[in-house]
């Protein structure tokens, strides 16, 4: 993903994605739902395209048929020749790049937000690839002013040299929604509200930044303060620094769960020598870093079998530039 | 299932199950560790020992590989002659019924545990098919006032005139136990000790049983002061009357979802009129049967592909008779 160019355009080509994992219902269902009712998504100066993006997967309710389809926007798979014994998920990644991409080119989507759910108690997460894509930080920060009574985290998630491989990084910028804690196959109403509020909310910020100056919208007493459309500002955000697996046995079952001090603590601080672990046997397993780091995707389903019991981030803030305004539009002739 | 014969006996062939749904994970730990330190599940009378019931599906962490193994337990699949396009639990069922049964006959097992979790709220819950097994109950009744902090309720869930079809049925007696809220393929700390606590009390109970009157357990105060061992008492229960599906389309995708009055709120009292799903479009659907109903399993994840986003029961109480005693062991030698 790149930021976005100078001279700002306006944002025309859009989507929202749902059913990038099969089994996370708030987005499969909303993906569905615009489908048949495409209305929600229509603004006066685009129209969100909705996309189902794993069809064979939530067909049968589950993250995926044969691999992580949000692990497959590599360069590497997107490049390589299509062959028959292909993952399923890897010709649906080259479908989808086709359609929303190609990534890193001028033909991209202007931007994707892409919607997730997880059974960690981590509330309103916004997923960003890296502090770099300043469209999404000014978004995010929109997002975090629209409900400043519900926590709405920004999580970083690309590790130092690491290549983007989610379905937003196909497009010139991008955003995840992560909403939990949800169990697989499960649609709670809560969420799915709380879901369809934010992508509204999106929505409409991607409107205010399209209207430019000219725009008449009374959310644009910002750019009339300041004289720049998205002042800069200081953002607070979780970067991913490492992960942690549960205890296993010799033979790689589990040999004890996530300790119920540390269960539904998602970003909260976790202090050299707290318990994260506890074991069958009866033992706990204390947390042995020397810096406190703030858990995340604490006792996330889908993790088990990648060997991830939470991630370990550190809090950090930072300054978010500017976000120039497009050009006034031409006066309306009178 | 039938009932214990008279004149009673000891339990002493007792099976703890766990993973019959290969993503409910405090089973499917328990299981997995008891078979590696059995120690837990042995009584003086009897060794209860620990069955992974569907280990392919465990292996997935899917609920099962081709159909749902705890409705496997039906004649027709437990007698019809064995074909190699079987599906995986319907062979895996007749292991079962050949380890622990054959079902309603002199050599089945004399107990069987089978621990299961749920996605609904369902708190600490006992599944028994009916209210005729007078041991289940006097378990039932044991498990109830050793928490009596704690609500543990009892569901029957066999529909007059309908075939025994779980797990536990192969047995002479049996139970199930359902805790949640736990997501699929999540093991909470919580949840595992409460399910532990609980086989714990069960096989408790089971001894105390077997000790007999001339048992010296402090906890025999029972017989000593009505002169029966395990005495009548009176049982509240809620007994499965139907199933309400989710409102769908025309394409049988959802068309909303349970309301958010409705979630989470298993065992408590749904009047005619009350809101029971919010449908995407916005409208609320109401309950329009005649009477109180108790809704249990709303919203469990595995339900959704059955047709069934909650049970209505009724809720009943009975007599449960007392539960005769075993013959005094002989005096030891002085």
């Amino acid at each position: 993903m790149c930021s976005r160019p100078e001279p700002p355009e306006p944002l025309r080509r859009v989507a929202v994605v749902g059913g990038t994992h099969g089994n996370e219902m708030s987005g499969v269902c909303l993906a569905r739902y615009w489908l048949r009712a495409p209305g929600e998504l229509q603004r006066p100066s685009f129209s969100a395209v909705p996309v189902l993006a794993n069809p064979a997967a939530t067909a049968a309710c589950r993250r995926y048929v044969d691999c992580d389809l949000n692990r497959a926007f590599t360069s590497a798979f997107l490049t390589a020749r299509a062959h028959p014994d292909d993952p399923y998920e890897v010709t649906r990644a080259r479908e989808l790049n086709q359609l929303l991409g190609p990534k890193a080119s001028g033909q991209a989507f202007d931007f994707v937000l892409d919607l997730h759910n997880t059974t960690a108690s981590m509330g309103t997460c916004l997923v960003a690839e890296s502090s770099h894509d300043v469209f999404a930080m000014h978004l995010c920060h929109h997002l975090q002013l629209q409900s400043p009574e519900l926590p709405c985290r920004v999580f970083l998630y690309q590790l130092p040299g690491e290549e983007s491989y989610s379905v937003h990084s196909v497009a010139k910028s991008g955003l995840g929604l992560e909403l939990g804690p949800q169990p697989q196959g499960v649609l709670r109403a809560d969420l799915l509200a709380r879901m369809r509020a934010l992508v509204a909310a999106a929505l409409d910020f991607i409107q205010l930044f399209n209207q430019g100056p000219g725009g008449r919208d009374g959310l644009r007493h910002q750019a009339s303060h300041t004289g720049t459309a998205f002042p800069a500002f200081e953002m607070e955000a979780y970067r991913k620094v490492s992960s942690v697996d549960f205890p296993r046995t010799e033979t790689g079952d589990l040999a004890g769960t996530v300790h119920p001090q540390l269960q539904d603590r998602d970003f909260e601080p976790l202090r050299p020598g707290a318990p994260i672990f506890q074991m069958f046997g009866g033992k706990d397993v204390l947390y042995e870093g020397e810096s406190t780091v703030y858990p995340v995707f604490i006792n996330e389903a889908a993790y088990y079998e990648k060997g991830i019991a939470f991630f370990q981030t550190e809090k950090l803030t930072f300054s978010v530039p500017a976000l120039p305004g497009l050009a006034p539009a031409p006066s309306p002739a009178p």
